[in-house]
């Protein structure tokens, strides 16, 4: 068997600690997968005292992680520090600047720096790979750049943040409210303490910035995805939309817009009403979905678990039997220099069908100036729901399915509503995917 | 931009004229992707003059595909002449003998043939690959061997025929019966003329077998798949299933018995009821689904179109880009010599809930007759439904489910009742899986 791939550790929090436990379990099946053993030669992290339920005592330890850079016996370094910049950055410059192969799970810094990060590794004629930075344990990264790569995709979209996943199948199966469910999650672990970036969609984001550099063979635009959360979810919409035939999930979509002269992006990340027959709305917890479109291949879909220490590493682990094999691949599918960039697609002219929550105020009128809004933005309703007595403040919820129509009708309808003392709080506009 | 990868192309059916058109119509694309272009250089079948739609002027036409496999200007032979023997047999050993890549969607000479190729493969240093072998378009063979390869696999199974489930899914929607749904179908060109490889099973456990062999490192033992088709399951079944919540798919499972000493390899491919809850009871029409469980990744599911020229034409194209890309890989995830030999599993230990439906004349014991069987034999029945009214033969359909416990009961329930005049016809025991 042929001589040991040697990798450096850096970054020894879940994920971390997942990777070693791994490497070390499975470690004969995968040298004779790799065809030669992967072998852990240091490892890196703040606190070397923490008891972190592996022992480490057969690893090097290296208090700066930049110093597994110059190791010599270093063939790979493996960056689970996190964080888009600072620390994690300096790290994988350095790796990159002398010659280690590079494999992250961190998705903040890929969306951020992918492109820099991806033309170095190029020129240094080292390996960059971040399975792990997209759902988890599901080889998405490898099913598009590679499994794919025979079409073009036009349409890649999926459920790409498990936190969220978790709260609003939980509240579907509860009934409970969007900060019970928030709070549960937190003492289960399922969500951390600042749940922001989980919740506002920004995880989401960067995932979906990077599958669609891939899929389209575009230039990373992580600022152009229009991103809400599910925090203005309340267990009224989706008890709304179970009625109307549908699940609330968080979505993340981008597509190709061909409708203007040069191909633009479209890159969104947003709750959405989700058939009951359509594959992802069968997606439950911390489950992670990803569906691809390909001009030859047809629907795609690939599902799993989307976080947690044994997925990840699963990932991580599966980009360093790739470069012990010998098989680099291109960062984004085709090297940097060919990523085509495109502009933001503009999204008044999209088609479709969207709910719209009011939370308005019990009184004469008010449903007048609301139809009325609509008739003079021209956006057609489909159907109408008022729930029954209003609340303890007097409001009440009024949700809506309006028939398809462009984008930019509904959002002149919130514009002429907006700041009518009728309504109670800002309305909620949620799109609702075809099957 | 690199050379050129020439390709040869033998067989020139609906997958041939489906890869031509791909390689034209995604040719700037692909060349970005893999890094040079993909150049068709000659192609290859019985008859020169039919007309299939696509301009073939452009390339050189070889009657004898074995003058492929000596060309010069030929880096890879795309085999999709079909059989598992024969003149597809002959060319690939000739392409690897004489050092070309090769790609193939020929899930029969893989199953029967793949370890001998393997091994010929890796002595003469080229690639051997087969993604279009299993669930068409659905990348599962480069999902399992690369992007799961750092986890223990010991369980894979999934809907692997589209044919079966085209008309197990159509039967449920239609309450028509098998014969009926098969005739329309071959008319529809979902199924062939001769269907027998596709209704009896044969198909998915080729599928299966390859599966096996990839997942578990196992020497493929196509010739120990346990083998049952659809044609016995009855439009009764299937409304009876409803009645008890499952549907009824064609399910190929793969696993690791490690309850022995060495570990030993269950395979079977057989109609199952499967649980409304679980994801393959949403894989409807022609469609594939492939699930696989690792000790890190924890459940995966891959879906997509399981055949057709355009999704099975998408995964033979991402073979010749990874032989592009200079990514050969291990044909079987490891090399050939690695792979374990390992014994057929026995099953009469194997726990698990079954349905079993009697076809019985409608008389006075009949179903003492049955239930003490079930008594003598230990198996213990969860629920019983016999249809209403007898048809014009006298003879009703009686199903029941039991509750979990081991195959041998259920079979030696079947052989106290083997012979017996109550029954009208052969019972059909069909597993059910869990969530």
């Amino acid at each position: 068997m042929a001589e040991p791939l040697n990798i450096a550790l850096a970054g020894l929090g879940t994920v971390g600690t997942g990777v070693v436990r791994l490497i070390e379990t499975n470690a004969e099946l995968i040298a004779r997968r790799a065809g030669r053993p992967i072998r852990i030669v240091a490892v890196s992290a703040r606190d070397r005292s923490k008891d972190r339920g592996v022992d480490l005592s057969r690893y090097d330890w290296e208090d700066d992680p930049a110093a597994m850079t110059v190791r010599e016996d270093v063939d790979v370094v493996v960056e689970l520090v996190g964080g888009s910049d600072g620390p994690a950055l300096t790290l994988v410059r350095g790796a990159i600047t002398h010659g280690k192969g590079l494999v992250t799970a961190n998705k903040a810094m890929i969306a951020h720096h992918g492109l820099e990060l991806a033309a170095a590794a190029e020129q240094a004629g080292v390996a960059l790979k971040f399975e792990a930075a997209v759902a988890g344990g599901i080889p998405v990264i490898k099913g598009l750049s590679e499994g794919a790569a025979a079409n073009a995709i036009d349409r890649v979209y999926g459920i790409l943040n498990g936190t969220c996943n978790y709260i609003l199948s939980t509240m579907e199966d509860t009934g409970a409210d969007f900060g019970d469910v928030l709070a549960d999650a937190q003492r289960l672990g399922y969500a951390e303490a600042d749940p922001t970036f989980d919740i506002e969609g920004v995880d989401a984001a960067h995932k979906l910035s990077i599958l669609a550099a891939i899929a389209f063979g575009a230039r990373l635009r992580f600022d152009a995805v229009e991103t809400m959360g599910v925090s203005r979810v309340k267990a009224a919409d989706i008890e709304q939309a179970r009625a109307l035939g549908y699940v609330i999930r968080l979505i993340g979509t981008a597509e190709i817009d061909r409708s203007g002269g040069s191909p633009s992006l479209f890159q969104r990340v947003r709750p959405h009403l989700v058939p009951f027959g359509h594959p992802l709305a069968h997606v439950d917890g911390p489950t992670n979905a990803v569906v691809a479109e390909g001009n030859f291949m047809g629907r795609l879909l690939f599902q799993g678990a989307g976080a947690g220490d044994g997925p990840t590493a699963s990932a991580v682990v599966a980009d360093i039997i790739d470069i012990a094999r010998g098989e680099k691949g291109a960062t984004f599918s085709m090297p940097a220099g060919e990523l085509e960039a495109m502009e933001p697609a503009l999204t008044g002219h999209r088609l479709g069908r969207s709910y719209i929550r009011f939370t308005v105020h019990d009184r004469p009128g008010v449903l007048a100036e609301i139809t009325a809004a609509m008739r003079d933005a021209n956006v057609s309703i489909e159907s109408l729901i008022q729930k029954g007595d209003p609340d303890n403040d007097g409001e009440v919820i009024l949700a809506m399915v309006t028939h398809e129509g462009p984008e930019s009708a509904v959002s002149e309808a919130m514009r002429i509503l907006e700041g009518s003392d009728s309504l109670a709080a800002q309305p909620l506009v949620m799109q609702i995917i075809g099957e």
